[in-house]
């Protein structure tokens, strides 16, 4: 998917909302278990009542791996499963990969070629080598964590050179290594005023926003500093919605928690629609 | 497997040498596609012909992810083989994971039970919350970047606040996160002239270190920095020893390639057994 394609899809459904599907196999309703494969069933429950209301999907590759073999059949067939139904809509593994360009090659291989992913996330530490085999197929992007939404965070992403922070180091040095139409960023929602300040330095390239709900970050703070003539946003909310009720009612609860988020986004949007 | 265990084993192999399982199912011999599973087939044999001269082994996580469920069965059977036939051999995750509290908690679970590996190699990025979550079980190990081996280090692991550069800061912030029991290092052997500087901060952990070889580190510069009175060094070779050879005598070729190694590392060790 492309740059414009992403905002069509935005401009159609009025969301840029992100549904993260951190399908916890110890948190999704209990009936579900008696299923042969509960994550899958859960997951595809959870997509054909939010579709509606969302831009893209976020499996949580740990969630997955977790299970082993088990995990990786129920993320394969995830993946397909939205693939095949709702083609339209963008498919981000966030997986949080980088290492030296041979292996990074191979993690590319994993996520856009063995699995059909349409992105996937990068942590930016091992630099250029680390992230560049990530921009070599058409139409797949790379997701660089530049400002994340956790604690942490603060322990190396604001070492500062005097110049800049390392946040802001990776962005300018990144512009290098790909442009708007491969390359977006994680900006956590939980430091939505410095998003002013992050839109500077990448003023068109799309940021994938987490932390609005569960992690206390706020819609209203992230549109106001953060979104450009085309969104340029793609804000995430995994457990407020997918874990909203724990009932045979969960996909339909999930479908409200969405619906909610898409309502409040489209009134958001209005400021360039 | 806990710090001393690990030196005995040192010790008593009179080798400090980790077999990085970069098992390329595109390099290995063409006469092993005809198994059931190549992969581990390659690595049976590669892993009964230099057990001998080796105290690690670190399968590279991304060879075996981008083939998807059947990598993943490949790299199962992998584990499950070292562990029921060397019990006191270290096998290390070369994942590079690293994430929020609560999904890196679910990525220890992948690596440290659904898997039965003794370490895994983090990302430092995220901070804290990223990294403690692989040092909650008992006898694991989490293996933090520090300095790699690629080009892409320069990027930011140089990164400086006027005080210490990134890679310090990761290696002095970080030792209030673990001890030398559950936490070691990666420091590339293309940078050797910086372990010195490296062992005044963490003088007593465990580093590994990639790169000797075909990345063209000195094994004798990296001891000559790195070594500590209980070696504290694990020193990683992969495409060297592993990729030696294409004909039926890969195995024979590997061992070879690791008994020389050893023999070197032998001789490095009598400064300190």
């Amino acid at each position: 998917m492309n740059y414009l394609d992403l905002y069509k899809q935005i401009k159609f459904k009025k969301s840029f909302l992100c549904v993260g599907l951190d399908s916890d196999i110890e948190k999704i309703p209990d009936f579900l278990l008696n299923e042969e494969d509960p994550v899958y069933s859960f997951n595809k429950a959870i997509v054909d009542a939010t579709s509606k209301y969302t831009i893209a999907y976020k499996p949580n590759i740990a969630f997955y791996e977790s299970r082993g073999l088990e995990g990786w059949k129920s993320l394969e067939k995830t993946v397909n499963y939205i693939r095949e139904n709702y083609p339209d809509i963008f498919v981000i593994a966030d997986a949080k990969r980088g290492d030296i360009g041979n292996t990074s090659k191979m993690y590319a291989k994993a996520f856009f070629e063995t699995l059909n992913f349409d992105a996937i996330t990068v942590a930016p530490y091992m630099g250029e080598d680390s992230v560049v085999p990530f921009t070599k197929n058409d139409e797949k992007w790379v997701i660089l964590l530049a400002l994340t939404s956790n604690k942490g965070a603060f322990d190396f992403q604001f070492f500062n050179d005097g110049k800049e922070n390392l946040y802001e180091k990776v962005l300018t040095k990144s512009q290098d290594w790909g442009s708007k139409e491969n390359m977006m960023y994680v900006v956590g929602a939980t430091k939505a005023e410095m998003l002013g300040n992050i839109r500077k330095i990448v003023p068109d390239h799309f940021l994938l926003v987490p932390g609005v709900g569960a992690q206390g970050g706020s819609l209203e703070e992230v549109a106001k500093y953060g979104m450009n003539s085309h969104c340029g946003l793609i804000v995430n909310s995994s457990r407020g919605i997918i874990f909203a009720d724990k009932t045979e009612k969960f996909a339909q609860r999930a479908g409200e928690e969405a619906e909610k988020l898409q309502l409040k986004m489209k009134e958001l949007l209005l400021a360039i629609l």
